[in-house]
């Protein structure tokens, strides 16, 4: 007889065991391989974190070189998977673009077997930027763009890809902290989704694939999106106070607060928050952070709802000229590293997961002839 | 405090509800919708049990009429998709060239909205087909071929597809039955994986690429693959007998027996069987049903072990000339549509599915200056 669980979603029950990281212990902490998410955003590079989260330990200078070189130089893209992003429309969904790409570099540069996991992932990492931008300015500005740079990181690359010039100190300082909040998250619906696909011991591209597609849902990613078609609606903070009671008063879902986790805060928000204020003094803007604190305001004041990680990513990525429907898959190239490392995690203790259902069904019954049939 | 679950990969937990099927019911049953697979077996096409799946009751004659006539006019596929498919390799894994068609078919059409889900359920069915065989035709013959035929069912046309003709009548009934086998099977990993992406409520090409990903790997399809491996080496019962015995000496994994819900037999085994042994008369074989029958009196007799669904599929797909590589994708084109039913079954009933872990990492600690790190 199968055990019923209390929860739909499976809320709160354990599905399996991770050393990766905790995420609302002791209230809103998130930690990653037992540093806390705010520590090494203000002390760490990406790169530093990626090489944590997939090999377990932080790199010291020399591996941290090597580590960054390897990455540059695994950015090419094969010719053939350049032929396919020419083929995906200009209007297709850019995580379409990312889970196609994926996919496809799966055909051209396999997983023979596991040995190979470490690799395929450092592949992966350095050409999903080429990925994205490839397709973004092939379908909107018609050019074939070289896809290598010689930017020292994956945020730096993924900005010079974008404009077609290298970015400000300022612009890759932010994207490091920007990807290192968003590397790792438990277990997540995208990164469960790389490890039930991980547990028939699948390839890592069909994994990350997978977790792509999930990520891709309106109630996991995108949220930063949702929230900067929002923002950028208001034209002051005052005009944004009377649109938020509006859509309170309608009951309308504002994305970008409250998290299924945390219940006090995300300890994500303050660091992004500072980095977009920073920016916004960069740009000289007067209204798009004024009117992001004050829809912070308005929902802690009405909701008790506290921004999380997404909400002030708007507004930091919008100064960066970043166009919104990027803002997912640059989540993506910081997230595969938490997805490859929870699939190596799972293979590395594996059992198939295959859970059961509760059958709310028809019972048994004959299969009637075709006359007899409605 | 999240709850403790007593096994690992969810087994034997309830993780949501179904009506599609169940699985292992008082001992041995399958059912879908409350219908035995054996009495839909002996008594179904398989585009009745899609309707079946799908639409929630078993069509009448004008209704399947239409669905199949809807089903034939969907074969055509997007000429940038085939540009994909030339893209990709030879050697490249055939559920990797459909992981790939699927997600590029959802480039090119896109599900717009839930209420398309049954048109682009549709659209795959009628597709999938096509997409492996244009692929296979390109690569391993060096033809374009014409991926419309007139041909009545999804079996029929995918054997026409494949070798350029039309199949007997026996062949199209072989494609019938086994494709009904195959079409569902409750809460396994594939199933569960999409069910996990559609909980994001991502859109229904997402769900169905991350599905095929999860099939591919060992633990989950390819088992009829790997039971044509091995009995194709078998020369005589005796010598399969033989290397049975030295394999299970040796305490070498055996493909295609036993299974993880059913206790005594599976169900499918029994229908699959008795139609190799036809399709073994039609083609005069003296060999290959007669060791698959010695491997399954060995198995039982020395670890009371039965053939599950693969094992005697192996058999009648040989002798229908399929190459053992298109086995898994002959999965995927009738498992699609209980992935779609589970589809739409979580969407109309939706909670993300985000479960928890068990933390076993390191305790807090500080990010130590670079300098400081081993």
């Amino acid at each position: 007889m199968a055990k019923q669980l209390s929860g739909a979603g499976l809320r709160g029950q354990v599905a399996g065991k991770t050393a990766l990281s905790t995420v609302g212990v002791s209230g809103s902490g998130l930690t990653y391989r037992g540093y806390d998410v705010k520590d090494l955003a203000n002390n760490c590079q990406f790169e530093e974190v990626a090489y944590l989260i997939l090999k377990g330990k932080l790199p010291n200078q020399r591996e941290l070189s090597a580590y960054k070189k390897t990455l540059q130089s695994l950015r090419s893209l094969p010719q053939p998977l350049k032929e396919v992003l020419e083929r995906i429309p200009k209007d297709a969904h850019p995580m379409d673009v990312l889970r196609t790409g994926c996919s496809m570099l799966g055909n051209l540069e396999g997983e023979a077997n596991f040995d190979q996991q470490q690799d395929v992932t450092e592949r992966m990492l350095a050409a999903f930027p080429g990925i994205i931008c490839y397709w973004y300015r092939f379908t909107h500005d018609g050019i074939r763009i070289d896809e290598n740079t010689d930017d020292d990181s994956i945020g730096g690359h993924f900005l010079h890809l974008l404009r077609g010039e290298k970015p400000s100190q300022l612009h890759e300082d932010v994207m490091h902290v920007s990807l290192i909040l968003y590397a790792e998250h438990e277990f997540n619906a995208s990164t469960f989704t790389a490890r039930v696909c991980a547990s028939t011991l699948s390839d890592m591209h069909s994994c990350i694939t997978g977790a792509i597609g999930s990520l891709r849902g309106p109630l996991h990613g995108g949220a930063n999106e949702a929230a900067m078609e929002m923002i950028e609606g208001f034209t002051s903070p005052e005009h944004a106070e009377k649109e938020m009671m509006a859509k309170l008063e309608r009951k309308e879902k504002i994305m970008g607060f409250g998290h299924a986790v945390y219940s006090d805060s995300d300890p994500r928000n303050e660091i992004i928050k500072q980095w977009s204020k920073k920016l916004s003094e960069d740009v000289g803007d007067d209204t798009l952070y004024a009117v992001s604190e004050r829809c912070e305001e308005v929902m802690w004041r009405e909701k008790k709802l506290f921004c999380n990680a997404d909400f002030f990513h708007a507004s930091a990525y919008n100064f960066m000229d970043i166009p919104t429907k990027l803002f997912t898959p640059i989540f993506v190239m910081s997230r595969l590293t938490g997805w490859a490392a929870h699939v190596m995690e799972q293979r590395a203790d594996n059992r198939i997961i295959r859970p059961s259902a509760e059958y709310t069904g028809e019972e048994l019954r004959p299969v009637p002839p075709m006359s007899e049939r409605d």
